[in-house]
């Protein structure tokens, strides 16, 4: 009898442990889910102040006349940028926003790594962001071969994709309907890491001026 | 010494199912993770025959002068269109492109029921094809309000998003660098059919009416 005691005891203790394990790996399996960001931005954005987002440490209120406090599209979009430690490749055909700009520049001076990828006829038009880049220091290559260089993604340390519709104006982020997918998911993620570097490569000046050489050579 | 023995085999049995319990949950979670679709398609696509996609069960060979027989970043994308059996949810700025034009008539004839958003200004340009989808008595709505209707995604389904940088035109597909995103991941689809929702109520003209009746009784 005792020995049946002892069975039964040692099965209810089974079944106990293994529920356990299973509720475990649920909430395991829950959290790990929860890690892995996916998130969705729509525009046009609410116009409001994002002064705190360039100097969150600053004592002064800021003073100018736009609404503060208030979390917007745009707002969450620049904190995702500005969440970078390491390196910021960023791939976009149009890049004419002052506050994106603002948000690469002190990334620059943070010393991220950053590499702009943009569109060659785009990058010269009036209020391009991208020479003020490049006069900061900040790696810039143009693709003029194809008609355009359409893509409008980022990628935030190796590891957050920021892409969709919106290119970096003013007007995409104010008044057209526009959207900012934001991920973590590694098989999203990491196509367009290969793709960046990709077109890194393949408009690298020195590669430019090596088939120049080359051309005069023969 | 035969309890203790009991006890042993039970104690090794416990650590066997557990073990097997977590393999179970591992492989469960594997199979549930590659069930979740998560594609990139970069662009521009090379140039091939679409035609056996159209017509699979043609046993004529098409004699088009394209390569035929390979699979390319457009007949990728073409296949998920096509792959709709109940719904398409299409939101696109710039619609010229003949063979997605043909891929949503096609799915029309199939009762598959289609909703297209699109740019007003976009859809009276020359080769939009905003127009013989509406002949085809398809319902389309355009937003006039916004300065663009940027959006370029699609929900086939209500289950799978396609989106990204790359407008329905046939300069985006084989000239343009672009990317498209294709993810069954809730938590990227669920915002965009929500988005879309809004979007098509927003752009009844039923409530435009509604507001110019409205407008003459006051």
């Amino acid at each position: 009898m005792s020995l049946m005691w002892s069975v039964k005891v040692v099965g209810l203790g089974v079944v106990a442990f293994s529920l356990s394990l299973e509720l475990l790996g649920w909430l395991f399996g829950r959290l790990r889910h929860k890690r892995t960001l996916n998130k969705v931005l729509f525009f046009p954005s609410e116009v409001a102040c994002v002064e705190h987002l360039f100097s969150p440490n600053s004592a002064r209120a800021c003073i100018c006349p736009l609404p503060h406090g208030v979390e917007t599209s745009f707002s969450r979009l620049l904190c995702h940028i500005l969440s970078a430690t390491s390196s910021l490749d960023l791939c976009v055909f149009s890049f004419s926003n002052m506050d994106l700009s603002r948000a690469v520049l002190l990334l620059h001076k943070k010393a991220v790594t950053i590499r702009v990828l943009s569109d060659k006829d785009y990058s010269a038009i009036t209020g391009s962001q991208i020479g003020i880049l490049r006069k900061a220091g900040i790696c810039v290559r143009c693709d003029g071969d194809s008609a355009y260089m359409h893509h409008k993604f980022a990628v935030v340390d190796g590891r957050l994709l920021i892409t969709g519709s919106l290119n970096w104006t003013l007007t995409a982020v104010q008044s057209n309907l526009e959207n900012i997918l934001i991920t973590e998911e590694a098989e999203l993620v990491q196509p367009f890491i290969k793709e960046f570097h990709r077109l890194w490569v393949l408009n690298d000046p020195a590669r430019f001026y090596k088939n120049l050489i080359s051309d005069d050579e023969h």
